[in-house]
């Protein structure tokens, strides 16, 4: 990897380091055997984020990965259908750790990062569960990775989550990213948590903590989902250093989150007029810049590797399609050069190699 | 159930009963314990069907689902990755089995049944299985059940085949209904199979035996397949009555699969005639006849209790779609008839309830 | 293998053939679509059964493995404990089914082909299942295959499934041979089976017929099975011939399973006379004979060889361990050529190689 | 909980808290995002830990559990046979884990913590894996948990090891003590792992850090091991600051692990005096105390609670069986206080309910 110093990272919003105050949250952060219970920190920040969304019980959980496995076999059977907008990352991300681990099968739907109601209803399947997997799971990817950190509108998220509700279905958020989606639709986290019957939140992303995930719901649920955190050796030991960082990080890190969206506005803006790649600076929503590479372009993955030789990390999502996310280490002046060195990269191929 | 004489049942080529001859060859089956590999009847049919298909070994199993659980077994992994077309039997029609027993997720792409090799190239998940799920299998539905027992064009299957062995993924045919393919496309069997890794056959669709199906491949393939059909319960002993109607099937109910198409095709053009449901009769490629209800129009499960009133048994395929299915116990005059009483009881709703 | 005619086959009671009655009863059947529930056979026989047993309902299945699959699938959850006798057919015989398919973990106690309450009691894993796998079913094999056909006494039984129902735990007899149990305790089938939540039952072994097996329970617990019958493959079609069989077997061969017990045990009383190996003919309590041969003598493979070349087929369950079943293909003159045979085999080693 | 200060806690060598040094090494812990393989401490941890064992490659892991969870997804396939010593951690504290993610049965044989090699050669299961499971991997939990922190005989180990290697069995071994036996064995870490194909070591017990345990193996099977690893959810972000208590706890907690060994035989000639209870001293060879409670005597959960309520925490194994483990923040007088008032409250029952 080049100099640190001078490398601006987009790749991703997990590859932030704490600041001297998160550092000294985890140095001053009271332990003990968490799976004793007895570990404080772990313990004030399961009530506070279930407080905080506005359910009964958190858990914490060394990854999203892990939280949303532990969601899934906590409330489905193998066996069962789960719906999930297509390009989720339980379907892409997690190496296939779904169907292993649960024995569950997703049905996609709907292009954009998330689908309507009408959408729902009509892929569930028919009751005969004789013959059909049974739908008993839809998931919300609050923001959704793959397709730019788009939001799913809170009243959809409201409809889809009364329709499963009334069949009986399980309706779960993954939100990875939902401390974004409330400041980008001016809605607190217990709002755009309320419909849902639990919920995963994240504070290794924009949050800026080193790591560590929960899930959030009823009683019954998170109780249950203890059991599924040791089966998949998730149960670790004086958690409170992870925990003391992502108390820090909820009370420090929120509101900067609207920073990291106008960088990323800004990013988006200088890309588009590129004439080498697709992007509608309009549709960023949130942290996430997503662009396709014109078929004439070079490929994203040599796209990545020469702006990895101008000190610019990014990532290939295919073959053509490229993704950028601001955070908490990068400027406005870090996004502004990075897209300038983007640019000049696809301007003038074949680049000599820098590397 | 109404009185069997009177009933017309186009619900599946799966509720034939055995003519006479086929009986006579159930009473004649030489025997044995399959389990120690000595049932005569099943070695000859394995044998049989191997050199048909021109394949190394025949697996016999007691059903088509098995069949397709087991395949999966054989060649993928928990966690894999899975390139089907969009209502597939193996992501509808087995309960969730693909997930639960497997462990494997589906990538479901083309709308028609089948999709072309650009599509399934497109499909394939990224190399990096650090993270994404490995794509190691596609599957071709041979003919495509729900989309209406089309028919996957050779040269697509072909290409699919190729694209697969250069990509390491193995390539598999659900060919419940091969059969139906081959006498449609004027290919033989042993023809539609040859680019395929392994393929599965039905002997209780088209072929009016009373069960079992096969999986073929090559010989450490299906060597495998042998502990996996125990796994799940599928090895079985005197299974030589079984294979005695199958063998009779083979060579006596082929060729006049030719009369079931003519029959679905009749069936359709008198259908298409209906104002209140949506049915291209120039689609019906097989022995399935599937159609729409338009909007205004009763509901699918509405009209298969009205016509089982009237002695017709039709099948619904969602709340809009129905399904008839042509085969050896069915007459052209019950065809006839079956059309005339949907049609009737579309054209005068409502209905007075017959039942 | 040897001409048949001259073989005496004591492998298994699987290996038998039909009768000519059982064959007439094979082609009378009245069949229909299983999947449909129109089996018009099979649901006579799946009524018997289930009245036989005093159960509310019973389900074809195509094999007893596959009963003991579904079984654990319906009555049991992936992470779960099953305690179960050493060397039961479910740990050894279904080639790793269990915790590839159900998920589930075997505790095995009790080394005669049973245990006491006393040892069950002790094997329930303690309560706290955010540590320990939860302990959600027993079953008894009755009579226990491996351990020489031997009987779970009634009364044990009896005390295992009220402790059973005390602790919230699942009670399952694989009764693949309680048909042989009733016979040589001189209890009833519903006598043996009344303690138990489910029990599976199995046609293709003493009773002669060419296949098929069945689960007996509530209806809450068949209705749920029925699914998993499906995900495993297992939902067939016309199944009406095997269960004509069934029918014919449990009112025709039933009584006769005295004969196989009789001859078991003259058997074993004949072969006890052989000073290379070890055999209590007063351990013989149904249709198995077990024995050890002495550590100075031939491997129990190499004696199976031996006594197939004089066309007697025994079988081997461990490098010193030899198993026969009498059945109704065997009588008492093949029985005693038998041992004859094996008694020479070992006594007068090195033998020639008569192959 | 009772106030710490005044508390011992004797419950698992888990509950240990850093000290100062370690927590200096935390806060100068240099990370990065370890799912790109940027962290630091973490990269500097896996080399130092495979090099002192001896290995190519080694795997940090959040826990323990997960390790033996990641071992077996790696080196086994749904249906295999795993054999293991009775009483394992893998059998017993991972709720069930293995069957649910990995599929496997395990064979539990050897009564005192290990097995020899030919216990382990005759459970074995028979090569016809159409029928029986193979039998893909044996375990040795060094030191053994459940049964008293007890030895396996590094000759043994050594002997089972040369077998699974004729067998094509892969070795394993849950090393989450290995530390311990390497220190009252007066071998070298990589002496006692040398036989084994994949070794599991951990941080958080006797070495004292707050967490992480680490898959240690050839490349290729640390190569799969990350997969799997992702797939359970215990990939995660900045792991640094974990990995930089357990580089410290190397450097200084190793040699001290002698005193808690020195400790744990002094508690248990203490407790060996009391009538009320069955306990060998000489049996004590690491840091871990078993004993049994006669049956006149109170039960084990009782114990237990008595004790808490003279702020001396154990835990119960069984009904009647209790275990204390001596660590790094309990001294020897804290050892004679806690045998004190476990004598006192077993010599005085009915005890005053001192809580």
């Amino acid at each position: 990897m080049p100099d640190r110093e001078a490398v601006i990272d987009l790749r991703s919003d997990t590859v932030t380091k704490p600041c001297a105050g998160m550092l000294a949250a985890m140095a001053g952060a009271r332990v003990g055997d968490d799976q004793y219970g007895e570990d404080i920190e772990t313990n004030l920040l399961q009530d506070e984020v279930a407080q905080l969304l506005g359910k009964e019980r958190a858990l914490w959980l060394p990854s999203g990965t892990m939280a949303n496995q532990v969601a899934l076999k906590t409330a489905t059977q193998p066996g069962d259908d789960v719906i999930v907008a297509m390009q989720s990352h339980a379907v892409w991300h997690e190496t296939g750790g779904s169907a292993a681990n649960a024995g569950v099968q997703f049905s996609e739907i709907g292009g954009q990062g998330w689908f309507g109601v009408d959408a729902f209803d009509a892929a569930i399947k028919p009751k005969n569960h004789h013959i059909f997997p049974p739908t008993t799971m839809v998931q919300v990817e609050q923001t959704h990775n793959r397709c730019g950190g788009t939001l799913c509108p809170p009243e959809v998220a409201q409809e889809i989550c009364q329709l499963a509700k009334e069949r009986n279905i399980f309706s779960y958020m993954d939100g990875a990213r939902l401390w974004n989606a409330a400041v980008a639709s001016g809605r607190t986290v217990a709002d755009l948590a309320a419909p849902f019957d639990a919920v995963m939140v994240s504070f290794s992303k924009g949050l800026g903590a080193p790591g560590g995930s929960m899930l959030v719901g009823d009683n019954e649920f998170i109780e249950r989902a203890v059991r599924f955190r040791r089966m998949f050796g998730g149960a670790m030991r004086q958690t409170g250093y992870y925990a003391a960082t992502a108390r820090f990080a909820l009370s420090q890190n929120m509101a900067r989150l609207t920073d990291d969206h106008a960088n990323a506005k800004a990013l988006a803006a200088h890309l588009a007029e590129c004439p080498q790649l697709t992007l509608n600076p309009n549709g960023v929503q949130t942290n996430i810049v997503v662009f396709e590479l014109k078929t004439d372009a070079m490929r994203a993955g040599d796209l990545v590797r020469a702006a990895k030789a101008h000190d610019v990390l990014i990532n290939a999502l295919g073959r053509n399609t490229v993704r950028l996310v601001t955070h908490k280490d990068v400027s406005r002046a870090d996004c502004d050069h990075a897209a300038d060195q983007i640019i000049k990269i696809l301007s003038h191929q074949p680049i000599p190699n820098a590397a």
